[in-house]
């Protein structure tokens, strides 16, 4: 007869008890296969418990396959099997995890991040959009978000769009995903295994990485003073180019109306070929007009524009959306519109009321003015100083980042080192490039 | 010399005006390539401007290359290339894409919707929650998310597995993503090009696709009573099976404990083998005790845990998350690490709290209680109609969802067909397999 110390359960119930240990029981063999076990009547008297314990203890037992019923009969240990030499769980091998965590070391300057200080994100007025968004009890939120996105946000975005960027825009082609990335996976995806991409060198790597994860081809094609190089990108396999013609990053170049349509001309040439537009941080050149994208330029379905709040924002909202010429949209939705938007909806509605009611424009002009003030500061410490005499400041309105060139015989990761010495952090621009200079 | 009307400007500054008059004179020659432009002070004169306003129009033009300044000599319009035969944009084709905002039909009744009506969703609680967070004004939402999610939230999902689910999780092997089809994505790339997938049929269909799109080979194996045919799984190519041990979709059955043991055997036989296990809704399930998952029998690194917020919250917060066995843990993070997090900081932060402070665990007692009232109110109705002659209802406890077997020579499509009619929703058993029956 089974006898368990009905006091000893701590804080489970008398059944999720008795549970634990006739399974316990099963499991060590302490209860025998095909064994009959006592019935429920017998058990609950023995133990003085409620015979509705020992019911829900043995119809856990039973729905697990621990024991079964036989009518007439009574409750019966089922023979469980092994798994084959069972091992010890391995231990976490805890250096290598542990450098998960402590990765992200702390520099007294950290010209590298890509973060936002508090002064910076509007508390204030998100505080009152998320209010008002969940005191309305908006049904919207709660239901399925279409896959390209909440309307709300996208109609907010054709606006601005047609506003800032000077494209026409329908909000059916615009899809909103969880980062620049996400997008670039799934445009990866609806390009398929022949596409090969052009990536600009120095340019944004970690495209790179993203299509090597996907099984994609690519080619670095390296740049001159305008931007990609026609005549190296012909002589490449590639059918998709990745470029950022408003903002070159890293060098922060602005890519001039001629570059722009040699590069359409590309495009036109083959019914294969693409143009990724990154207008990852437009909103935030200090000088002159916007630069408009080339994606109002094109006429023939050519250029998919992509652009993310990271910048404008914050990174840590991950929102992102891009802009698909009609006839990719259409393919789109058939071959990927299975999955799901990977946006909340509660900070997709959010964003559209904060677009939509004037507060981000008044956010691009807020930090515009405080990211050219931090700017100007750094630049006249760095004319102050002895730097000075053997450097050279290039780019310097484009937007978040500026180039120096320094006239030294330092390698590009002796300069590094030292930095990180006095706790800071540098961005080189040989970080960015295919094959790091000859000093580096 | 260039004239223009200055007061047509509208609401443009004089210079982004005088801007876009000239670039469109040049895009349409009426200025013509090597022309010089007046100087910048005869210029403003003669319009009645100031010198700054030509100036920035100027530079700007110069930027994006329309024109250059050659030194000591002033200002020429470039020579502009063409995109060949520019045509007019395609419109869109509204009829296709007009299907991507109507396809939610409304019903009555929909017995298929993936959605949370306004009474569930802890709107009170979450609203402090933000409210407190962005008040604190926490610099952690504001910086780079770690690539697996936010350490609060992943110490507070570790500490739920174990009270709940008994298993010892360290938060390092956790990964947050944006949904549970995001987080698959990510393993069917870490997985690679040689794995073949094993789906149950009936089962999860979107993983197929997920699959496919992705360019991996699957196979639907069938389900006996107890779960996944280990005959038909061993004569398959298979090397990662997607299970739902505690739950199967949509049949509800529960794995029991020899067919858990013989797909751990299974995995142990050769080292590619793998299982998923996707405890969807493990929570919800009203009769008896949560069934403890296979992640927590495995000894040797070959069972993935998933699981959402999308049954247990609401689905449009697209908050899901995966334990990985340690070495798959290392294996993801060097080959994947370089993705960003999908989830925003706010609400992971948000969801930390939520889970920490026990308002997760009393949300989950609510809807437990709601659901189960709900379920009874449609079984009753269901019981006291003519429809109870014909039919039984099975696997009522499984949580969010139950099967009613109906003895009719009717054919799925046309009883679906007659629900629609009558303004109700139904998602039939054949719906969810590779072949449907004969009478579908």
């Amino acid at each position: 007869m089974l006898t368990y110390d009905i006091n000893n359960r701590g804080e489970s119930t008398i059944y999720e008890y008795l549970y634990g240990c006739i399974k316990a029981d099963i499991m060590e063999g302490r209860l025998a296969a095909n064994e009959k076990l006592p019935s429920k009547r017998t058990l609950a008297k023995n133990l003085g418990v409620s015979v509705t314990s020992i019911e829900n203890a043995y119809d856990q037992l039973g729905l697990e396959g621990f024991i079964r019923a036989e009518a007439g009969k009574g409750f019966f240990v089922n023979e469980i099997g092994k798994t084959e030499a069972p091992e010890e769980p391995e231990p976490l091998h805890d250096k290598s995890l542990a450098e998960i965590e402590d990765r992200h070391k702390e520099f007294i300057i950290d010209f590298k991040a890509n973060r936002t200080s508090i002064e910076n994100f509007p508390f204030t007025v998100w505080a009152k959009l998320v209010r008002n968004l969940l005191s309305d009890r908006n049904e919207e939120i709660l239901g399925t978000i279409p896959y390209n996105g909440l309307k709300a946000l996208r109609v907010a975005l054709a606006k601005h769009l047609y506003m800032y960027r000077g494209m026409e825009v329908d909000p059916r082609q615009i899809i909103i995903g969880a980062g620049t990335e996400y997008l670039y996976s799934r445009l990866l995806q609806m390009f398929g295994q022949n596409t090969v991409i052009a990536i600009e060198d120095p340019g944004y790597k970690k495209f790179s990485e993203i299509s090597s994860s996907q099984g994609i081809l690519w080619d670095y094609i390296p740049i001159d003073r305008e931007g990609m190089r026609l005549d190296m990108l012909q002589d490449s396999l590639a059918n998709v180019i990745h470029v950022s013609p408003a903002n070159h990053f890293p060098t922060g170049t602005v890519m001039p109306i001629n570059r722009r349509l040699d590069l359409l001309n590309w495009a036109y040439q083959k019914p294969d070929r693409y143009i990724i537009e990154d207008d990852y941080d437009s909103e935030l050149r200090y000088a002159g007009s916007l630069i408009p994208p080339m994606f109002a330029m094109d006429s023939r379905n050519k250029v998919i524009y992509i652009n993310t709040f990271s910048k404008s924002i914050v990174p840590s909202l991950r929102i992102s959306y891009m802009v698909l010429p009609p006839y990719l949209m259409e393919l789109y939705r058939d071959t990927l519109s299975f999955y799901s938007c990977t946006v909340s909806s509660f900070e997709q509605m959010t964003l559209a009321h904060f677009i939509s009611e004037g507060y981000f424009d008044r956010h691009i002009n807020r930090m515009k003015r405080i990211s050219k003030a931090k700017r100007d500061e750094v630049l006249n410490a760095l004319m102050a100083s002895p730097l000075s005499n053997i450097s050279e400041i290039m780019e310097a309105n484009a937007g978040t980042h500026f180039l120096l060139h320094v006239d030294t015989r330092l390698s590009d990761r002796s300069i590094k080192k030292r930095a990180s010495e006095h706790h800071i952090e540098l961005a080189m621009l040989s970080d960015y490039m295919s094959r790091p200079s000859l000093k580096s």
